[in-house]
C-alpha cells in the first residue's frame, strides 16, 4: 500500500519535472497586499514580450484561485480548457498567449471557489504538471496576495524559478506589507528580479496638474530599504482600467501613453536582468 | 486518549462561546479582490461608531494574517498584546478601540507570516476565543481577500454573525471577483448587510474636473445584479491615503470632505439595517 503511494508521488513529481523542463524562464508576480496591480503587470509583461517577438511561445498561469482576473483582462471570458490524449491544453489569448486560469473551469462569474489551502495547493500543482504547456520561452505566474499557500506552493514546486517580481503601491500601508513579500522571497530562496511601483501619481487630463493620489516614491523607498532593484514606476491612467475591463492589454492599445512607455522601460530592465542571470549561470 | 481530545475540543468550543456571547454585534468586512479598501472601511466604521457614542465598547479584529494593516491605519505601530490571568488583552487605539492584529505579534514590518491554511485557522480561532474582548457593542472583523481559509473560518466559528459588508471598486475586473464574495456569503449562510463602492471617481483639486479613474457605478450595478443593498460610494481623495499612512482615520481628521460625508451616510444606512434586523429578530 505504501509502495503504491510512494510510486504515485514519484510519478507525479516526474510529470511536473518533464513539463517544467520545457519552459525556459519562469517568473512569478507577487505582492504582500492585494489590488496593487499584479494581474495588470502580468498581462502587460506577457504582452510586451510577445509584441517584441511574436515567434516566442509565452504562457500565463493565473494562480489566483479565488479571484482570477487574467481572462477578463486578456479578453478571454467564456474560454474553456480543452483536453486531449496528452493532457489539458492552455487556452489561446487573442495576443497568442497560452493561458490557464481557474476562471476557465467555473460555471459563472458569480461562482466562488470556497477552498481551503490543501485543495488550492493541489489545483496549482495540477496547473503546472497536468497542463500541456509545451515548449515555452516564458511562463508568467500571477499569484494571489499574501505569503500563504499559493505562493509557497509555487516556489516549492519550482525550485528552478528565475525569480519573483514584486508589485507595490506608493502608500506606506502597502509598503509595510510588501516588505513582507520581499522577506518571504528571501526566506524561501527565490531570486528577486525587482520591484514595480504601480498607481504612482495621477496627471489630471483636464489641467495637467499632478496629484499623488496614493502618495509617491514608495517603490523607490522599498527598493532602497530592502536592497532590491526598482524596475520602474507606472503612473495612474484612467484608460488602464478602461481597457483592462474591455480585455485589451494597455500597452497594446495605448502604446503612446506615459504609462505604456514606463511599462516598456520596465520590460527592458527585466530583460537585462534575465540576460545577466543567464550569463552568470552559464 | 480519544476522550481527552474530545474534552479539549468541547472546552475550546465552550471558551469561544463564552467570549462571543458578550459581543452584541459582529460584522465582517469582506471582498473578493484585495486592495479595494476593506481595512479603510473597517477602521472608519469602527471610528464612526465610537465618535457617535464614545461610551460604547468597540472591537476591531484584523484577521488578515499575511498583510495586517489595521495597526498602521490606527496609529498603533509597535503596540503589543498584554497577557494577564484571564487571557490576552486587546491593544487600545488612540480612539479607544480594542484592537487585535497579527502585527502586534511580529518582530518587525519585514517579517512575513509564511503559514498555510490550518495554522491561519488556528490563529483566527485563538483571536476569537483566547482574547479577553470583554463586553463589546460591536466587533468589526477585517478579512483578507478571497473566499478561502480565513473568511470560511470566521463564518464557521461565528454562526450568530450579524452579517458581512462587501467592499468593491468600480472596475469591472473587481466586480467579477466581488460577485463571488456575495455568492460565498450566501452559500455559507451569512447575511449580507450591503455593498460599499470605494475609489468612486476623483475630483481634481486644481480644476474641479471629475475623473472616473477606475470607472464608475460598479457598486450600484453589482447591488442591482445580485439583489443586495448598496450602502454607499466613497470618492477618491488623496488625503485618505495620506492620513491612513499617518495613522488617523480620515473621518476623524477630514470630517468636512465629500469622502467623509459619503462615509457617514454609509454608517447611517448600516445602523438602520442593524436596527431593522434586531427588530425582526425580537
Amino acid at each position: 500500500m505504501e509502495d503504491v503511494q510512494q510510486q504515485q508521488v514519484t510519478e507525479r513529481e516526474q510529470a511536473l519535472k518533464t513539463r517544467m523542463q520545457k519552459i525556459k524562464h519562469k517568473i512569478a508576480i507577487i505582492s504582500g497586499k492585494g489590488g496593487v496591480g499584479k494581474s495588470l503587470v502580468t498581462v502587460n509583461l506577457a504582452t510586451a514580450f510577445t509584441m517584441q517577438n511574436p515567434a516566442l511561445s509565452i504562457g500565463v498561469l493565473d494562480a489566483d484561485i479565488h479571484g482570477p482576473s487574467i481572462p477578463k483582462m486578456l479578453g478571454m471570458k467564456g474560454h474553456r480548457l480543452q483536453a486531449g490524449p496528452p493532457g489539458i491544453f492552455p487556452a489561446q489569448s487573442p495576443q497568442g498567449l497560452k493561458v490557464v486560469s481557474m476562471d476557465f473551469l467555473l460555471p459563472s462569474d458569480e461562482y466562488p471557489v470556497i477552498w481551503r489551502g490543501p485543495l488550492k495547493m493541489s489545483a496549482i500543482r495540477q496547473f503546472l504538471s497536468d497542463i500541456v504547456w509545451g515548449d515555452l520561452e516564458y511562463l508568467f505566474i500571477d499569484l494571489p496576495p499574501g505569503t500563504g499557500d499559493e505562493p509557497l506552493t509555487v516556489i516549492q514546486l519550482l525550485p528552478e524559478i528565475d525569480g519573483v517580481i514584486i508589485v507595490t503601491m506608493p502608500t506606506e500601508v502597502s509598503q509595510n506589507v510588501v516588505k513582507k513579500a520581499i522577506t518571504f522571497a528571501r526566506q524561501v530562496g527565490a531570486p528577486i528580479l525587482g520591484v514595480i511601483e504601480n498607481m504612482s501619481g495621477f496627471i489630471c487630463p483636464a489641467c495637467g496638474t499632478e496629484h499623488a493620489i496614493f502618495g509617491k516614491g514608495g517603490g523607490k523607498r522599498i527598493a532602497g530599504d530592502m536592497h532590491v532593484p526598482l524596475l520602474g514606476t507606472i503612473p495612474i491612467d484612467p484608460r488602464i482600467s478602461e481597457v483592462s475591463d474591455r480585455g485589451t492589454p494597455f500597452i497594446n492599445k495605448h502604446h503612446e501613453t506615459a504609462a505604456a512607455s514606463a511599462f516598456m522601460g520596465i520590460v527592458k530592465r527585466l530583460q537585462l536582468t534575465l540576460q545577466n542571470q543567464s550569463a552568470d549561470a552559464g
